[in-house]
């Protein structure tokens, strides 16, 4: 059976006159998922229309990144507060980014916790499981984008929730599969992140920080759009792909195919 | 043929540990459609997702009630952007009141600009037509609240929006048809303005501020939750109008009937 | 030697329209210093400038009382943050409040941080070390409020920085010192925390939650103007005091005095 | 007599996460005073702290340019306030900047208004009143830079406030002495500009986009650091005007020489 994989990353994660990362129109033609920033930790109505109205132009599986309310902290700051609470910021932001799905008439495909609210469910299994019970509800058909190792894909797993692993193109993992944090790298090298993709979509395994080979499982392959030559990364991650007879679809697309 | 009228309020207007107004609690079992704060001028996902579950139970109908992106405002202050702009702020927020309203089963009734920029809208053809034109895509089923004599009302007239215009229990008018605004004034006497709004929903007509007679025409009337005594006015006027005949309900209901 | 005593309560905890607890005019004929919200969890510039006026009508002793960036949360919720940008947030609401006592020609008297940063202050040595070695360069002749059992006040008396510990008129205690945070009791008798006080100040204890007696070490009383009967519970603790020859003044006087 | 001429630029527009416009560190070798961004339109204390010490470090001339309170417009869109109000919102930015000059051992030497504010306190005579008037309470040394023609130069002159009157090198006048406002221009010449800024400096002209000539009064020529090449720019007017014989200096230095 042909491999298909999903290809996504962060987008509209500006404000106002700010920008930040890579052109979200270049990167449009490279990725078949887009995580588009709703307004807590990144932005705006008008922003999140733009990359909204390029999704529908590129055909791109639209999905929502809510954040911590922390614009000054770009979401990646802990903050203390109850699941009730973070999940209603999570359905608000959601259903922010609907609207402007409906505006052009293309359906939401998944939802993506930002930054620090990605790691805290994935670590708070009570949050996790308020997340997707409350999806349950409001959006049963929605991918929810996890970390393999998770209280998030569990519970999703076990509750019937759509849910799609990702692998790190752009982060180094440790021997416990945990992804390790660097600030201020070089630039990477888009082959070798390439052939690290390569690797993983055909062999289910990365090697680590430590010289380690571990297996990974996941529906999606995430990089991220402040990485220094985003686009050069993702051209090549899907390049070597495609020669490699991998497809790259949209998640929703990959999720039936399984 | 039976009256029939709408009465709304604005409900949800506090942010985190700040309320404001008459206890939507209270006001719940009065008014027959409620314009919830949807997070910009007030209003947070936490106090909104409360808001919608009292809809729900109440039976009440639901409606955005967007304004300028201005907490500290109240959205009471108005700010020069473009048309677009606006159109985005309020899409993003109608988004995500509908999201509450998927959460408990309900759906979204109408919306109704806040404030500044709901005066704005009435005096502003070029934000009204993009308004409604972006509704007629988004939500061609969703009521537009405004006043009477505005740009709102004609646009949405001509586009074939559904529209509803209000009546204003708690505020004066001059000749002209317009409100006028008064900062301060005694608590007003619950009796009179409900025997205004009996007139008014009778004969079609109100006493201006210098004691003329103009006509007025509208679905609902709207009584605000910071004036004092909100609950007993709300109370006075529902009870004179059950009492002569009008019947009060949701404006979906009110406009299906005209 | 007469004892003197300082008597503090959060003031200006409104934003924008909203307000919060007891009237600021009512409680500044009952206290000695003030505690004024510099607007990242409330508190805005006119309301600051309200605020910081009545403080000089009334030779109420001005502190500020800067808070995690968080209005929604109230400045309630833990933030994870590094020191260094905990301080400088500090350090800007600090400069914002000074400016409105150069307007009405008052020194500021002490700073406060406020609720999850209060907290997080005491039990962060790395935080409190960062406030005081940057308040030494800035600010030596304020007072940094905290309490007795905290790093705040070990790195504070450590270094030199004047250094007020607050009793909690309207707090439980546990037989550790710690407050014990409860929510939504019934209001207090006014005339009950005005006894506790008094013992505190003549025999430096008070009765635990658990019958038990502690020592208490203090120069300032705390009471909050969000306690339900906050100008009672002021008052009363202001009149009792006056009358067993206790003085109230603020607190830059009362460390003089020591 | 020599001439002697300030050289002004906007820093510190970032915030958080962002960054906007050529690199701090390299435009304050350029200019002599720096116009830091105060946290409402852009700017973070963090990101404060960062420029007062390069200020410190470059001897460079330390600024408050205060915004409306919109991130999202990033100041630029005008909001209706009292002009109390924003008077206070101008002394809460002023006092937060001065707190990190305090840190690092810098008075404030001025202040300036930022885009609409800018605009409208030269457009509105009780807006500029009330800002003069409250400075000279607060802050009666410190120069207002403002434009030529507007309110703000002519309250500032009559009330005795130190004032500084700007050019633009980057911006284009009409005939009326007005800047005409144009988006997405072609990177400017350095080398022009430069050119202009020395005749400005020597003849006390500039042409106009029509073509005449008009008298322009200055004592600081200003860039904008989001001007494409802003760097280069700096360095052109920096080197012609030093070539010509003209001293570039602080603004407070400036005004001495008068």
């Amino acid at each position: 059976m042909p491999k298909i994989v999903d290809l996504n990353c962060d987008l509209g994660e500006g404000f106002g006159h700010w920008t930040m990362g890579a052109p979200d129109e270049e990167l449009m033609e490279v990725i078949s998922s887009a995580n588009v920033a709703t307004g807590f930790h990144a932005g705006d109505p008008t922003l999140m229309n733009r990359v909204v109205k390029l999704c529908q132009q590129h055909a791109v599986g639209l999905g929502a990144h809510p954040g911590y309310r922390d614009l000054v902290g770009f979401g990646r700051r802990y903050i203390r507060a109850s699941s009730e609470e973070l999940v209603n910021d999570i359905l608000y932001q959601i259903g922010a980014l609907r609207e402007f799905g409906r505006r052009y008439g293309i359906a939401l495909q998944h939802v993506k916790p930002h930054g620090a609210l990605y790691m805290e469910a994935a670590a708070n299994e009570d949050l996790s499981r308020h997340l997707v019970e409350t999806l349950q509800r409001t959006a049963p058909e929605l991918a929810l984008f996890c970390m393999d190792i998770s209280h998030t894909y569990e519970v999703a797993q076990r509750l019937g929730q759509p849910v799609v692993r990702e692998f790190y193109a752009d982060r180094d993992y440790d021997a416990s599969g945990s992804i390790v944090f660097q600030r201020r790298v070089a630039p990477p090298d888009p082959a070798k992140l390439a052939e690290k993709c390569l690797r993983a979509c055909l062999d289910n395994t990365v090697e680590t920080v430590d010289g380690k080979e571990i297996r990974v499982e996941f529906e999606s392959i995430c990089f991220h759009s402040d990485t220094p030559g985003a686009v050069e990364i993702g051209r090549a991650i899907k390049t070597t792909l495609l020669e490699n007879g991998i497809t790259i679809a949209p998640a929703a697309l990959v999720l039936k195919q399984d």
